[in-house]
Parts: structure tokens; C-alpha cells; sequence
């Protein structure tokens, strides 16, 4: 008899696998209140690793973290129309506070250009207060009437870049930097993933934006997935909060911005780009654990020998987690590491110890082969390059297969039906082609060039629509 | 003439002072919501540090850090009678969500007791899932009538614990390790303060907890501060919410618990601690910048100099920035680091260079002087350890000298008014002694032992009140 599978097979039922995955690896469970979520431990270490190399990222870009704060008077969201038009569905409200109802009522932060220009506007005299450069690690509410754990939440945690630049120029490169040399970079280099840097049409762009920069995602199943944004905001909310500064030449001007924003959905596109039929694959340059040294049995010779190897590898520079918990089967505990997708398992019983071996088992290619104990500190820095660069590979090799070149709106609708992305010219597409593709819940994720690079425009010519059904 | 004070002197107008520091050292603004705060660059740069050195800490606990949501069904506040009696006054409550009334308000969570223990209780089956624990980085609310920058705020960040047992004396001693192995040794070795660790009496218990163990910090103006709590929690919760275990044995048993909290108070608590007339002074374990090297004019030569040793320093380990701003006078630039409490600065200028020599000015002691070039690497370390315990020293000093032992209430309240602590025998004073004290705004900040441990017991013998006004 078959072995029962652990998860529900993607083939089968790819939101059910999805959903069994996230609660099997034990990385998030519903909250009490609708579209709310709790991060578990396991989750929330993947997100404390994204942090870290985001963080990093930011900084060099000259950015500094700063707080502003979670509640945002409600009167502010009049100022800017676009903003408000787009965010008014999702306000959560508070108008009850300190046993009282509030005077004037306050928003939970959706976002928060509202808040953060505010102080821009204030602290911003002169150019050479100029770049400047803010981000903040926060939670933002935006009331969720689909829930999906990690990709639609009614609360979700991200990081938000707030910038303000002299000139037009200035702030359109910044814009692009953070696309790039962040986010893309991120993305590839460490999530192991591959993704298209396009434009977002004039339909798609944030509300305020006047150019949304986007890198989209081939999940599993052939959808797209939104990874990150970043945006040029123009003078839009410069003029509603009247932010000048006094120009080298003496006049005074109105300064232009950016935002950008990450988030935890990356851990839901984490979860459908690598996972397989039995559970998660993270890239060994971003799991938190990349390797676990598992004992078999409970005999005093294993137990001392995995502590050992796991001390050899901790002061090698591996991310490793001794498992010597032998009062559960062992049968088990690699279920459930194979489960959390920890590159890494190296198995260790009485037998291997006779041998000096160990059984080394690789979650990303999958195999498992006897390794001379001695071998594995120079062995595992070329295990994990080698399985980074195989998940990148598998990931671009999906969405290269899966991409087709059309030519009308029947087409992408079709293709994008069958799980695919197809690539339409953008002059034969237009605006009114996208209304119909919505008319099919299929959008244009992205405006790429015709040499694959972002276009400055939307109306460049050459440019490719690449369109999809999205999460 | 003398030169006009940057900073309102502290003993004009302590509290006038604090906020001028604030405010020119560019910490924190005011939030427009009354009683949120808005944590600028320079403050935030504090919080970070402080949250790694925390973290860490934390993380060798065996806790392992999670995210549960910011909104609580206000349902769960019924549950435990005590807890909802201290909070409710406080709280924040979303009515409207998306457009619509709630069926079932939401609060904005104040602490995560409510809905931590719910999913404790889901999760915890067998005596192998315990201890559980669990910490969180997170923001929360609790509406303020006298807010305070960063000392009492309607939103503050924070991080909170939350731990589950299988017996009293292994959650008791989770609570007293967190007391002092993270919290105590955290604020001692990094912000060189010191704290008096005691318990709380009954009256000052947090609410739902069978003993709250508490750090007291005497200011600048030789009132209180609570800088952080760690709570036994009993079964208090673990009935609220029915969360049993199998235990060894075989039997359902309640877990007991733990939580534990420390805030961006602390950066008040610095303010207040470590401030002078001319600012802000940061210890050198804490501060995000350790060194500042100061071009003192815009000569090609002194740039490059400035710069060399940035990178030397640097490369050295010292957290160090480079000022070349040289379109800003120097004597501003100067002030502003000053304010800032960075603990080193190095000034370069043309005739330095000559003598192959920067003066170093050093904030902590005070005082300025001339330091071979070639010198700076090696004598870093050694200034910093002694400007670590200086500051340390410091605030032993003026909490010892402050200090007086006394036998009355009226004694005490004198005491406390005149901008002391007192000491008086717990046996003495008593819960009546405690009304009374209040009558006067005086507090009982804890209970020490006499040989200076924390008490088991509030009836202890010998115990010994330290009574003090707080903030």
C-alpha cells in the first residue's frame, strides 16, 4: 500500500496544498479576527532572515529606519483624492479610545505617505536637507474580504521607503535603485527566485503614483504574484502637504518623493515558487536553519557525535540545528524537517558511527548518500551554492516554459487560463485590451522593453505586456 | 557674555529639559493622534541597538520570536476578570472595518496575553511541547491621558514574552532569569545603568499576575523609572483559557506561565539616566555611533584624512561616522554631536594634520585634547571601557547618595519629595502604609531582601520597600 502523502498533492489541489503546507510546517495559523494572521515561530524566522538581508540592503542605499506612528487621523486621508479612493475600502477605524468616543476618529495605518509627508513637510527647510531618505519596519492594516495566509491579510507586516529628492531625476533613479539593486537583487541572490522588472500600466499603479515599478513571480501553479513595488510619487504629495525647500539659488520648490514597499507575502511567494509536493524548499542563503544534524537513536555515542558535528558546522559559519530529540521517531522528525524544507539533513545512527559516515540528505534535489564525517565543513558550502542556483535555475525554467508570445486578447486569456503568461505586444493590447482581459480576471502584471529592460513609459514603443492570473 | 544654554539646565526645569533634548537631539516628535509619537532617525538608531543586544539575550533563553495580530476581538478582554479590569480604561477599538461596522468590535491590542494564550492552548498537547517560549517585537496601544515622549505613549514598541511550564518552579524561575540574566545584565553591561531589582507589592502587580518582578532606575531628577517587568503569571491564564497538558504521568494538567516586557521607554529612561546640560551622553556598548571624525574644514587634505580614518576605525570595529559637511560651521556641527551624546568625536583640521595629530574630544568625561594620529585605533577601546563605567559609576553614585534609610511614612513621603528614594522595612510601612503613601503621589517601587536579593515572598522577613515619586 501507498504511503499516505503527507500533503495534499499541488496536481491535485494547489490552494489545499498550499494551505496544508503553511499549517504542516507549522509557519502560520488564522487569527480570531477575519483576515488576520498568526506568524509561528518557524514563519516568523524566514521573515527575521528577509529582514536581514532587506535591511542591509536599505541601509547601504543610504536609508535610515525611523517609527511613525500606528494610528493616523482620519481627516488626513482627505488630502490626496487618489489616495483616498484607493485606500477607503480597506480603513479600519478607531473611534473608541480610553473608555470614550474620539473626538475625530483615527485610521490604522494602510500605508503611510499620509503620516510620514506630514513631517517631511516639516522637516524638509532647504536642499541640503535633501535626499532624504527614511524607511520603516511596520504593520499596516488593510481590511482583507479574501483572506490567504501570507498573501492577503487584513494585518501584514512590511518595510515602506518614504524618500523626498530635489529634482525629478533624482528621485525616478532612487526609485529604480530600490528595484533593482534591492529588491531584485534580494530576490535572486537570496530567495533564489526568479522574477520580471517591469512597469505597472496606468490601471495598476498605487494610489498617488505616476509610475509603479514592479517584479512579478511564476508561482506553481502559473500565476503571477506581485513580490514587491516600488514607486515614483511625482509632486502628488508634495502639493497636498505643501513640502518646499529653499533651492541653491534661493526659491523655494516643491521636493519629489518615492515609496517602496516589501512584505510577508514574500514568504507566501516563498512557499508556492519552491515547495514541492512534500513541503518547503528554502535556498540555504536564506534559511535560518540551513543544516540539522539529526541522531537516529538515543545511544550516548550518537547524541555526543551529532553535538559534535553541530559545534564543528556552527563555528564553520553554517546555520545548524542539532535534533536529539530520539523520544520522538526518527521517521518523524525527517518527515518533519523535509516538511519545513531545511536544505540540509545529516543523519547520524549507531551504524554511521562504526562507518565514520553520515547519512546526508538534500531537500532541494532530493537524494540522500553516506558522507565521510570529516568531509562535511568542506562539503556543505558547495552543497548549498549548488542547491541555490538549482532553485533559481527550476524557477526560471518554469516561467520560461510556461511563457507564450500572443498576439490578441482571446489568446492571453487562453494562455493565462491554462496557468501560463503570455507576452503581447502593448500597442496591440492598449488600455481597452486590458479592460477585456479583466473582463476574464486576467491582468497585465507588468509593461517590460522590448530588450527585456524597464521602459521609461508606458507608451514606448516595443514595449511587452506580460499578462497573467494573480494572486 | 555668556554663551546662551542649547538646553533648558536641568535644575531649572527638569521636565522642560527633557523635552528640549528631545527635541534638538531629534529623537522623537509628537504624533498627531494625541499621546503618539513619531521616532526619528537618530532615536529609532537607539531602539535598534538596544533590540539587537535584547534579542540576543533572548534567543539564548531558547525563546524564539513569533508575530501574533495587532487586532483582538474585544471578547477575549471577559475572559479573565483581573486583566480586563487594568486594561480597560486604556484601550483602543476599531467599530468600522472595511467600509462597515464590525459585528464584534475589535481592540487594538495593549498587551498580547488575550490572544497568545489562545493559540497556547491550541498548541500545547503533551509535556514535550514545554516550555514553550515565545517573544514578540511589536507595537502597542494604550490610550494616554499624560502623555510623555517615549516615557508613556499612546502607541509604544515593545518587546513582550510569553512563556508555558509544566510546573510553578520552572516558570518562577524562567521569570526571575529573564529579570536578571537578560533585562538586568542588558541594562548594566549596555546602557551602563543602574537598576534596583525587586518585586512589586500587590498593588503595583501587573494585572493577572501572582508577582511581578520589576528594574527601578533612579533619573536625573532622582524620581523612579520602572524600566522593565517580568511577570509570574501563575495559572491565571492557563484557566482563563483551559490550556492543559498530558503530562508524564499520563494526567491533564494547567501549564503555568510567564510574560515579560521592555519598551522604547528605555530611551527616555537614557535621556533622563545619562542627559547633561548639553545633551544627550550614550554609552559606548549602546551607541549606533561610537565615533564621529569631524572634518574641520573643506581642504582637500583634511577630507581625505577624515576619511582615512573612518575607514580605519571602522575596519577596527568601531561604529563610526565620517561629518565632511563642511558647508555647516563646525562649531554647530559640533554642538549637534554633542547634543547627540556621541560618546567620541575626533576633529581634524589643516594645522592637525601638520602635527600629524586630531584632538580628541570626549563626551562622557568632558574634556578635549591633542592624540597622535597613528594612536586612535589602540586607545579607542580603552576610552570606551572607561567611559562604560563611568557612566555606570555615575548613576550608582547618585542612587547611593540619594538613598536614605528611614522608619516613617512621613519620612518617606519628605524624602521622596526632596527628589529621593527611601528605604523602609516592609513590616513598617505595610499595605496601610502604602494608601497613605499614595495620598502623597510616593510609590512603593519594590521589595528588596535584606542582603539586597529579591524577596520570594512580599512577607518575607526583612524585606525593605524602596519608595520613591516615579514616572
Amino acid at each position: 500500500m501507498a504511503k499516505a502523502p503527507v500533503l495534499t498533492p499541488r496536481a491535485d489541489d494547489f490552494p489545499r496544498w498550499y494551505q496544508d503546507l503553511i499549517n504542516k510546517a507549522e509557519l502560520a495559523d488564522n487569527g480570531p479576527v477575519r483576515g488576520t494572521m498568526v506568524i509561528r515561530p518557524y514563519g516568523y524566522g524566514l521573515w527575521e532572515r528577509m529582514q536581514a538581508e532587506m535591511d542591509g540592503r536599505i541601509k547601504e542605499t543610504g536609508t535610515q529606519n525611523a517609527y511613525f506612528p500606528l494610528l493616523i487621523p482620519q481627516s488626513y486621508f482627505a488630502r490626496e483624492a487618489d489616495h483616498v479612493e484607493g485606500f477607503a475600502p480597506e480603513l479600519a477605524v478607531v473611534t473608541h479610545g480610553g473608555g470614550k468616543d474620539l473626538e475625530e476618529p483615527a485610521v490604522v495605518r494602510p500605508t503611510s505617505e499620509m503620516i510620514i509627508n506630514d513631517y517631511f513637510s516639516k522637516w524638509i527647510q532647504s536642499y541640503r536637507d535633501l535626499p532624504l531618505l527614511i524607511n520603516q519596519w511596520a504593520n499596516v492594516v488593510r481590511w482583507e474580504l479574501r483572506p490567504r495566509l501570507f498573501l492577503r491579510t487584513t494585518e501584514f507586516l512590511w518595510q515602506e521607503g518614504h524618500t523626498a529628492h530635489a529634482t525629478f531625476e533624482d528621485a525616478r533613479d532612487f526609485a529604480a535603485h530600490i528595484h533593482r539593486q534591492v529588491y531584485e537583487d534580494f530576490m535572486v541572490k537570496v530567495l533564489a527566485m526568479d522574477v520580471v522588472a517591469g512597469r505597472k500600466t496606468v490601471k495598476e499603479r498605487f494610489a498617488g503614483a505616476i509610475n509603479t515599478l514592479t517584479l512579478e513571480g511564476m508561482m506553481g501553479d502559473g500565476k503571477a504574484l506581485q513580490m514587491a513595488t516600488s514607486h515614483e510619487l511625482g509632486q502628488t504629495f508634495a502639493k497636498a502637504f505643501n513640502t518646499q525647500y529653499l533651492s541653491k539659488e534661493g526659491k523655494q520648490e516643491l521636493v519629489w518623493q518615492t515609496s517602496w514597499g516589501s512584505t510577508t507575502r514574500m514568504i507566501g511567494a516563498l512557499v508556492m515558487m519552491h515547495g514541492d509536493d512534500n513541503g518547503l524548499r528554502v535556498p540555504p542563503n536564506l534559511a535560518q536553519t540551513q543544516a540539522v544534524v539529526l541522531a537516529i537513536k538515543g545511544d550516548e555515542a550518537v547524541l555526543a557525535k551529532v553535538r559534535e558535528i553541530g559545534d564543528q558546522l556552527k563555528a564553520a559559519g553554517v546555520r545548524v540545528q542539532v535534533d536529539d530529540r530520539t523520544d520522538v521517531p526518527f521517521g518523524r522528525r525527517a518527515v518533519d524537517w523535509e516538511l519545513k524544507g531545511v536544505p540540509v539533513r545529516i543523519e547520524v545512527g549507531p551504524r554511521d558511527l562504526e562507518n565514520g559516515t553520515a547519512m546526508l540528505a538534500r531537500r532541494i534535489p532530493g537524494g540522500k548518500e553516506p558522507v565521510a564525517l570529516g568531509s562535511l565543513v568542506g562539503l556543505l558550502p558547495k552543497v548549498f551554492e549548488e542547491d541555490q542556483a538549482l532553485l533559481l535555475a527550476q524557477s526560471r525554467e518554469r516561467r520560461e516554459s510556461r511563457t507564450s508570445d500572443v498576439a490578441t486578447v482571446e489568446e492571453a486569456v487562453e494562455v493565462a487560463a491554462a496557468g501560463g503568461w503570455a507576452r503581447i505586444p502593448w500597442a496591440d493590447l492598449g488600455t481597452e485590451g486590458e479592460v477585456r482581459l479583466a473582463e476574464h480576471a486576467v491582468t497585465v502584471r507588468c509593461l517590460v522593453a522590448e530588450d527585456g529592460s524597464v521602459p521609461d513609459s508606458d507608451e514606448q514603443p516595443g514595449n511587452v505586456a506580460v499578462v497573467a492570473r494573480a494572486y
